[in-house]
């Protein structure tokens, strides 16, 4: 079938600047992985996983900035073995790991108890996973950024939902209007697009229409 | 806003082979004129006037190749004035009219009644001035194709809805239904494309996961 339709094989695009979205009506969800939606100057697509992504990272950081990350303590801690390089970072950034909302509180040998997580990844199914994957990251980045700066972003990545989980409406709703007050010209964490957009014009361009 | 987004700039596309349409699951309208759908292989942009122009072309050519065009009488006939041109075609296309469900009898001068329409347009708020376009529309080409088919052609180009028409979902779906049971070799009247197709691999090239 592919050859049959007209498809676009080629597109250049835009870097994402400083300016905030406009109020996009949310259509649906495309592959598990797009959010389609219908803005004042033509169609966006939004990638669901940077996108939230990015608004964790901003919450993050202004609730850093504010009065600290809201912790939510668990009812029974966790136990977490994690590896020589996950233990020195969390013996080493326990301070900054706190501010994010992590209590991690070592418990011998390459053991730990979670006994806190930050709030915003509360709905995480696996919060002791999630935390190994943020240190993980956190080691591996060479980005130059404070560990603290490095934790936060890993964990905004660890929070977001991922290409292929389904999504309802209202979901995908209240994700672009907390994208929709996120400042855009932050980069995501790996550098990706968030948003993509196909103007009015391009789309009658495209149909012939103009 | 637009230089801060990454936009489509430039794209290519293959022109419609012969093959049929996946099915498509219909995400809303975008601009009053764009059907969006998700497909098997990709996100779906289908240009909703050309769109239910096929459609209506295929039924006017299968109802002419069997049984004739449905027609519906009017409960009152209406009169409508003519160009001479536009006379003059009615006098020599009487029966291309009758076989494509118009029933228009000349009533002295440049009048005539039309007393009956195709059961396709039953829907279309001025069935007059329809008339008068498809005439008009005729006159026009410069196709080749005997007046009959251009008849044929401009007639479901004005049953057609337009680009600005809002569409409920269920319009939209029935529509697709329509549209995936029709021959897409076919080109439209103005021969712009129908669909435009965005596949998985490249949404997600566009978004650097790829």
């Amino acid at each position: 079938f592919g050859a049959a339709l007209p498809t676009a094989e080629e597109t250049t695009y835009d870097i994402a600047g400083s300016s905030r979205l406009p109020p996009l009506r949310v259509l649906g969800q495309i592959h598990k992985t797009f959010i389609v939606c219908e803005g004042p100057d033509g169609l966006y697509l939004v990638d669901q996983h940077t996108a939230h992504e990015r608004v964790l990272l901003e919450r993050f950081q202004k609730a850093r900035a504010s009065q600290g990350v809201p912790s939510q303590r668990l009812l029974a801690p966790l136990t977490l073995e994690l590896t020589p390089q996950q233990m020195a970072l969390v013996e080493q950034q326990q301070e900054a790991l706190l501010r994010l909302g992590f209590e991690v509180e070592p418990f011998g040998g390459l053991m730990v108890l979670l006994r806190a997580l930050p709030t915003l990844l509360k709905q995480h199914p696996d919060p002791a996973a999630a935390l190994a994957e943020i240190l993980d990251g956190a080691i591996a980045d060479r980005s130059g950024l404070s560990w603290e700066e490095r934790l936060v972003m890993y964990a905004a990545c660890r929070g977001a939902v991922k290409a292929g989980d389904g999504l309802t409406h209202d979901e995908m709703r209240d994700l672009m209007r907390q994208l929709e007050e996120t400042d855009l010209s932050r980069t995501c964490a790996h550098g990706r697009p968030t948003v993509v957009r196909l103007s009015h014009a391009q789309l009658e361009r495209e149909f012939g229409r103009r």
